[in-house]
């Protein structure tokens, strides 16, 4: 439009990494085009707490057109690529319309990947959206609901047992809320069963969970979850999931309560580029996070297998995105060309993860917390990150009230079960 | 269980009417069974500004178990009743289940009617219910999205153009909101259009809008209406809506943005009864609000017909259901036979509605009240009915923000625009 002529700037989804990026682009002289499938940027480390009923959707999700609406260089489209084509610098979105662009930013982020068993994602819900988030928050108050009318304890059982895949930071924190839950809603709000008849299990293939942690952070962790009532299975490996439970090579546990948070892959949209991608689907990009031979597209985020020289290949955490996109910004916005750029560098800033209430694991360079501190200092930084003034101040009121009084304030399910009945012969899940 | 022995009494439905009836019978030495087909007491009045997206669901919604878990003589079931024999004083539950009970209150409220034209209901959403709500802000946030992508502006036109239908307070209310957004969403968020290109109709059948209202009032409302820039057409019926927009006897207006909120019907589930019903569908009831020749089954609410000395037949709002609720628990409460009841008095402590930001209309009693003054009374009182204090407390904060910031904490449209296409391609809307 007006901005003719400046170089077209594209960055595929606004995520941590696609929206620094967009930021770091402000004063940049370009035309700049953000394209995500949803209208919001996500605070993604809270999404457990929407799924566990303790903050609404709007909490964590701040509208991109919010974040970025006194930036005149940026349009944002909510729209979905569907392909890349690196040799004519172009993209195509769900219509079939074709954007050209100068340079790209693939910040693209990941989905939930099932290891090639593919049905269990009807069973075991994963965790990456708010679309994901609502599912399982209403699955898990429906069980609840769904136990009360069960006139025998056995089939009750079903409803009131619960399963966590995966012992990485999003498990860990969704097994200890629903800990939290049962002992908190259940004991007030149902009559029927005994909140003892009541189990959540974390299911971990490897032999700790949080591996990504100093051993005894991981330890301390599942000391803290056991206390809260979780059943922690380490060096167990998932066989199979159907409508019946989960399968493991040696035990089968009945469940109608099932949560996926074991794999990852980047999006599949990478496919589209014909380049090497590692195992998890991400693409090998070059020091300066761009393809080979494409120094113009870059690749952050989820999406990219960096290798970093003091950390190796990087993980996918919020960090890492911030900074890739910061960094890439700064290249774009000076139009340093390939072989004048340093490689990227990423500082390691620490990670923390939350255990039920006021208990947390956290790790900043070389120093290990636990317990209260690690906690308060959980929700400090959560509460600082959050993009909005709004949402940093009702988060933290919500939370007030979570820990003095132990209800959920998002304990709705919205759907009535006529709806969700309807929904369940239609088929979508 | 434990209650065998006592008289079981059942309430279907916890809206205003029957969670009032049940709070009623808290001291009462009876066994009560409330069955809802949500999980929640939802306060409909504030049902707008969900769909508008100024508030979260969770923000105007309470789980009944939350609101009555303190009392001891109820149960709770989320289930929908499909059937009532009132020769066996039985009901039937969505599986088949049979519950007996002793005395029966009926508080199933209503639902949209479309007068005979379902096939209208897929492009003009009702606004009943959370689901709906929900459906109603995703539908106009995308609508905006949409009008940003289109290159014509004759085509954006269509995402741009609002019809409401039905000049009652909940169109007045949508109209009013609809008309803010539009003036504050617009210019500050989508820069492709000129917010001028968008418009917002009011559909109303009758001569003027607000018919219940002191005439004084409904000219301001309009008034008021106007000066948002919402175009009021009265003595206006609509004759067909399809994809392409609204049709009335002389005009069509090409709109992809259609609101219901003309007509309401009872409980499809009073058919079950197999008594005289009128026009709207709603059962004509005693002066005690029994059914003839059957004393121990109420009916309450909007699924009541009830006949009032002094204002005929009493209109379907909360107040009505709430009073009749309390007087139907009463009865129970003391067992006062059929001829010893005196008759259901209706007292009417006014009403109101508002018209966008700092403007409202109000009668109380003989007095009218409109403008700014109307508007703070509308707003205390409404948080004064919310259920919970944390409710209370966050849709203060959340209406502050609003009113200093103009902009809307809940504007996320929560599934992504994969999603939303394959819902649409599946034939679910």
């Amino acid at each position: 439009m007006e901005n003719l002529g400046k170089p077209k700037v594209v960055i595929i989804g606004a995520g941590f990494g696609g929206l620094k990026a967009a930021q770091g682009l402000r004063k940049a002289a370009v035309d700049l085009l953000v394209i995500d499938k949803t209208n919001h940027h996500l605070f993604q480390p809270l999404l457990y707490q929407v799924a566990t009923a303790a903050l609404s959707e709007n909490n964590i999700a701040t509208p991109i057109r919010d974040i970025l609406h006194r930036q005149d260089n940026a349009t944002i489209i909510m729209n979905e690529v569907t392909a890349i084509d690196k040799q004519n610098n172009t993209l195509t979105l769900m219509e079939g319309e074709k954007i050209p662009f100068d340079s790209l930013i693939i910040a693209a982020g990941a989905i939930n990947t099932y290891f090639g068993n593919n049905a269990w994602k009807i069973w075991a819900h994963g965790l990456k959206s708010l679309t994901d988030a609502l599912k399982i928050r209403e699955h898990i108050l429906l069980s609840f609901e769904l136990s009360e009318e069960c006139s025998d304890p056995k089939q009750a059982l079903k409803y009131l047992r619960f399963v966590v895949i995966g012992g990485g930071p999003t498990g860990v924190e969704m097994a200890g809320a629903i800990a939290e839950i049962v002992r908190t809603s259940l004991l007030k709000y149902f009559k029927k069963f005994d909140p003892k008849m009541t189990e959540v299990f974390l299911v971990e293939s490897y032999p700790e969970i949080l591996t990504t942690y100093p051993p005894k952070l991981s330890a301390k962790a599942q000391t803290a979850l056991e206390k809260l009532g979780v059943t922690v299975l380490t060096n167990t490996r998932v066989t199979n999931i159907t409508s019946a439970g989960v399968y493991t090579k040696d035990r089968f546990i009945e469940s109608a309560n099932i949560i996926w948070a074991a794999g990852n892959s980047a999006s599949p949209l990478l496919q589209s580029l014909d380049v090497p991608l590692d195992k998890q689907g991400r693409v090998i990009v070059e020091p300066d996070l761009s393809l080979p031979h494409h120094p113009h597209i870059f690749v952050i985020g989820d999406a990219a297998a960096a290798a970093d020289s003091r950390y190796g290949t990087l993980p996918g955490v919020a960090q890492v995105a911030i900074q890739e996109g910061e960094y890439v910004a700064n290249l774009i916005k000076k139009q340093i060309p390939k072989e004048k750029r340093k490689p990227f560098k990423y500082f390691d800033k620490g990670s923390m993860a939350t255990i039920g209430k006021a208990k947390a694991v956290a790790v900043i360079g070389k120093f290990c917390f636990s317990g209260l501190f690690a906690w308060l200092l959980w929700g400090l930084i959560h509460v600082m990150f959050l993009i909005s003034f709004r949402n940093r101040f009702i988060v933290m009121i919500e939370w007030m009230f979570l820990y003095f009084t132990d209800t959920r304030n998002a304990s709705i399910i919205t759907k009535s079960i006529d709806e969700i009945k309807s929904e369940e012969e239609g088929g979508s899940t």
